[in-house]
């Protein structure tokens, strides 16, 4: 084992140079930050190697999904971010390198999203990877789950379901060799690198009733996001914007449309607005708020309704 | 293995009934905080099984520590709580019972700090059972690390080394079969169960030039914040004071002295303030800032210097 940084050469070296203002150089126990405004907006998302990513995958890449999930849940809530705190619980075989690789991808997206690190932890852990990241935020108005009003129409904001067909193309050596190159890796890159909607924050805080960013399944957070608002809801399936590669996927397996619909990761925004309203370039409509407490309704081509195995992911 | 809970039904069943204003329910993605006049203070701790605590200690008394190491560094920065963030990732044998005990130990303590449960995450992890919180507070004025001067008095909140002390307890069955079933029990409490000060966040950030909660040995986190302020540090060894337990193991191996000035888990607060600034009740003082960049000085009861082999309590 080469040597390895100490615990104060982590922050010292690897941490301190990416902070930014509010951390006070990660030199002091908490980080500082000026009176806001605006209402606070708090996220906290885990990633466990093995559970949420692979252990091998490229540091760089752990990073940014850690980081981006918590964004995707600022965007969806309409706010723009202010900042994130990170912990870390580094495994037996750690090195410098890979916590230098960590780091750089974490201080890219840092700046590219405007979201400095202001804190931190971090530990040794006898068990896998482990990082916990809580994302704060400023919006003038939070769009909530339970927004949504019958008669309102469903939005996503751009293809379902490649995170999830990534994962499983990741896992099922015989899908990835009927594959092209092309739509494999481009399922890949959803599932290790998904995108923050920071982008829409500012139209869905000004015209979006209910919003969730789709992190276990658009049918599984679907149907949450029509339970907390009392309503029900009613999905045309073909609508569902897929990828050209989630397309070349379940055309080899007709079963992958249900991956696609219920598996997650997709970190679009899923969000419901008045009928009339002009939605953002590139959301796509895809069903229609109705009265009710039914489960949500997923209709086929012949209108039939569809029944998914299991709605969404779950840990348990 | 029991039927146990889904992951819905640990957020609306365990942890929701717990959860306080802003939290709105966890039911949506975030948390909502109405807008905080004061500067932010933000703090993260993330503790693991098998390394800050033993995995089959009492799951409240684990939520407990969780929290109050978060609450520790709020207070020592002058702090007052606004509300926490919960990560947990839950290793594979977690019961229904483990859970609600974990959160009802949480609770009481959210309860008595005035500190609710705004938001969280869980997650299954192959590994050790690994807790993240995210403290969120307000302060008039923050205490720094790096506020002591030349001339300032050092001063230490309570008895020093009791959970080092424990700790060691708890791994040395002949040291623990020496001491008294009391003094062992006080030592143990003190590791299990650390006091975060909150009581004295007003005073310090009236009074106190620098501040840190002790949570890596007495010795190490005073040079650190000796270093932070460009100063050194003359600290009288026989003023630290130790309690009643704690002289008691010493007096049966003085090589735990050492032990309890550096082994950290303390959570007490080191902070300094100008030498005719009357302390808050309880606070011992120590010794005294002095100008220099030399590292700290221990004197013992003849003046003369001691070293410590390892100032303080490091991961790697």
């Amino acid at each position: 084992m080469p040597q390895r940084y100490s615990e104060d050469e982590i922050i010292a070296r690897v941490f301190a140079p990416i902070a930014g203002v509010g951390a006070l150089g990660l030199k002091d126990d908490a980080a500082l930050l000026d009176p806001v405004k605006e209402p606070l907006v708090l996220t906290t998302d885990m990633v466990v190697a093995g559970v949420h990513f692979f252990a091998d995958d490229p540091p760089a890449l752990i990073a940014k999904k850690a980081l981006r999930v918590n964004l995707s849940d600022l965007a969806a809530k309409g706010a723009e971010p202010i900042g994130f705190l990170l912990s870390l619980a580094l495994p037996d075989d750690w090195t410098n390198s890979w916590l230098e690789a960590f780091a750089a991808g974490l201080a890219e997206d840092a700046r590219a999203f405007r979201a400095p690190l202001i804190g931190g932890d971090t530990t040794a852990t006898p068990g896998p990877l482990t990082i916990s990241i809580t994302a704060l935020g400023r919006a003038s108005r939070f769009v909530p789950r339970d927004g949504a009003r019958a008669g309102d129409a469903i939005y996503v904001t751009g293809t379902i379901g490649d995170a999830a067909l990534g994962l499983a193309v990741r896992r099922d050596q015989a899908l990835a060799q009927r594959l092209s190159p092309e739509a494999r890796d481009d399922l890949i890159r959803r599932y290790l690198l998904p995108k923050p909607r920071l982008d829409l924050a500012p139209w869905l805080r000004a015209n979006a009733g209910a919003a969730m960013d789709i992190s276990d399944g658009l049918a599984g957070d679907l149907a949450k996001l029509a339970r907390a608002s009392r309503t029900s809801a009613i999905v045309d399936l073909p609508s569902v914007p897929l990828s050209e590669a989630a397309r070349a996927a379940i055309a080899l397996d007709a079963a992958l449309f249900e991956t696609a619909i219920t598996g997650g990761d997709d970190y679009e925004i899923l969000f419901t607005a008045a009928p009339a309203a002009v939605p953002p370039a590139g959301a796509i409509r895809i069903g229609e708020i109705v009265a009710g407490d039914a489960p949500p309704l997923f209709l086929d081509a012949r209108k039939k309704p569809v029944n998914f195995k299991k709605m969404s992911f779950s840990h348990f």
